[in-house]
């Protein structure tokens, strides 16, 4: 395993040798993960050349290919640096968009004779390529989705709400090891777990950045599930996450209560179109922004577009790739100029939301081979009819 | 309601003009909730004197008391000033503990010739006194906790792990209407929903500062329940949260499976014991330090010293203020000079860790009144033995 974690450091070093800056200091609990595979207290020191160091309060572990340095405190690394007789970098690269300001500051005054700059988008660009140990976390973490959605049908009873079955599909993902936590990139998204949306609620516009958002049952946690009663001629969508040893998979499938209206069915049918369509053609190369556009020009052939992720409020996306966090790049948005690259996973959901109805359409998760995607939350992808 | 909200803006108007800021402007989603009941994707301008201003992506609900702007993104905050003819702050404060070193880098260009300072301290101290309305989304909070607790006998099975009878008293939170999230202040604590905590696992030190931590299932999530069976001559420690409207409570039980050690049992004695006296002297103006030495005086005076708040790494304090997350002032740790102030809401938790049998103690949530403590998590207090 020490071998993964090395791996990742020196696809990471070869990325800051292309920034211009001498190295970088990790303190997220998310990218030391990322890195270390441990969510030590304390921080890792990338430099361009040499060997990385972990700088942490109590040395229990090894970190294979790093220098330890026992510190308490951020003030004390500077001093730690001349004991291994190593020089100060003359630019540090900072992980802006995922520690707090007070960090910032604390660490702008330690570095006050450094250049500082933001290595958030190299972490990024970096933890968006997976490795095949990445791609089987992600894999044994849709297999927890396919379990628990594929009892779903059992799980339903008539006049239970959009919360209720919440509960019990969440409660089956624990069953099948799911952490339990589900991380979002930058510090505006919330949700808990996933969510559930049934009938108009699926229009409900939330603050938050989700495909489609959902009211909640509360102002203080507004997005998801509102309560809803799953009755007769409304569907309910389950767009909940897997995460096995921190990764996280992404399935979405729907339930009807009863026979769909052939509105309804017709839009689901898009949907499952405009993904596979997208799926066949999202290979290495392949950009981003032309990839939504290739949906998106099935979606406008169609007599739905006005429902197209949405009617109130429209998410400009249909994808967006995954892992330690939901909200990874690459995202599938018009004009985005990145291509695809082997190693990518990336989460695809058109939807369409019918008034009167809720949302119907799909959501899956592939990885993006050499020679093209892989689905790997392959189920059943047909409305549910229960 | 509207009426509470303008009430916490007008309470920390009054605590920021002892600060020497002319305004502060609120992003965090945590904060804006709290002052405006409700998570906007935007901005709020508190000023010392004169209306807040909420600026907002998309005008759709009205704020009592403040002048709203549409504003797509923070650059456009001068200009929109202008517009309602009031000048620019001279200095103004940013929430530094709950923003990102992006989103603080970003606002500190847009008001480039302006003094800025922090406001987190005061922001803190004010959420720290709870309103009526505040304390009984806590009293609720607690109820959750206690319906799900009292299960526990019923839901527990011989050769069961932790994790499992975890998922069901979850899924018994959820049922009493736990909203699923559980915040933490700062950016280094995460849990799920709480811990449960049995046998050994108990003295696993995390790197989060929980009072126990416990190792956890995995390397991504380092706390909590780690897969232990629960057999004959272990306790597990049950210490997960309530949450309804967003505000917590926290409440620890334990449960023995089979009888306790006579030296276990009479160190949970000690736990209520300390509990029930700091409780006591919990009244406002008692001195936060001298809360936590009153509760160690009488740790000392057992035969379990060592083994107070763990025994491989020792959590230095007993209890700890929670509200809209899990750690808030007041925190009773040795020297801390705060006083208690009436609205105060504190979780008490003295714990020992006793080898091979697990973790005992209590902890409890009291609100602070003018004439002592009240504990709202009321319930049997004594070990349960299963």
């Amino acid at each position: 395993m020490s071998q993964e974690y090395a791996k990742r450091i020196e696809k990471f070093k070869e990325m800051l040798s292309h920034s211009g800056m001498d190295g970088a200091l990790i303190s997220s609990n998310i990218n030391l993960f990322y890195f270390l595979g441990s969510m030590i207290n304390g921080y890792l020191y990338i430099p361009c050349q040499g060997e990385p160091i972990v700088f942490v309060r109590k040395k229990t572990e090894a970190f294979s290919g790093c220098l330890v340095a026992e510190s308490y405190k951020p003030e004390q690394i500077p001093a730690l640096f001349s004991e291994f007789g190593i020089t100060l970098p003359k630019s540090l690269g900072l992980e802006e968009e995922f520690i707090s300001a007070s960090e910032y500051l604390r660490l702008s005054k330690v570095f006050s004779g450094v250049t500082l700059g933001d290595v958030s988008s190299q972490i990024k660009l970096c933890r968006s390529v997976k490795t095949e140990f990445e791609i089987a976390q992600m894999r044994a973490a849709a297999a927890q989705q396919i379990t628990a959605y594929q009892k779903i049908p059992q799980l339903f009873r008539k006049g239970m709400t959009d919360l209720e079955i919440s509960y019990l599909v969440e409660l089956e993902l624990r069953k099948a090891g799911h952490l339990g936590i589900f991380r979002t990139a930058g510090f505006k998204m919330e949700a808990y777990i996933g969510s559930v949306l049934a009938g108009d609620n699926a229009a409900a516009a939330s603050p938050f950045d989700f495909a489609l958002g959902g009211a909640g049952v509360h102002p203080s946690l507004p997005v998801g599930a509102n309560g809803t009663t799953l009755t007769q001629g409304i569907c309910f969508m389950v767009d909940l996450s897997g995460n096995c040893g921190g990764y996280l998979s992404d399935l979405t499938r729907v339930f009807s209560v009863g026979n769909p209206s052939q509105q309804a069915a017709d839009a689901h049918e898009v949907a499952i179109e405009v993904e596979q369509t997208v799926a066949a053609a999202a290979k290495p190369g392949a950009n981003c922004g032309e990839l939504y556009e290739l949906g998106l020009s099935i979606v406008e052939k169609s007599a739905f577009a006005d429902y197209f992720m949405g009617y109130t409020k429209k998410a400009k996306f249909i994808g967006h790739g995954l892992g330690l966090q939901i909200n990874e790049p690459p995202v599938l948005f018009p004009g985005n100029k990145a291509n695809l690259e082997a190693g990518n996973v990336i989460a695809l959901e058109p939807k369409f939301v019918i008034p009167g109805y809720g949302a119907v359409g799909v959501e899956d998760t592939f990885v993006i081979h050499e020679d093209g995607a892989e689905c790997i939350t392959e189920m059943n992808r047909e409305l549910v009819i229960l």
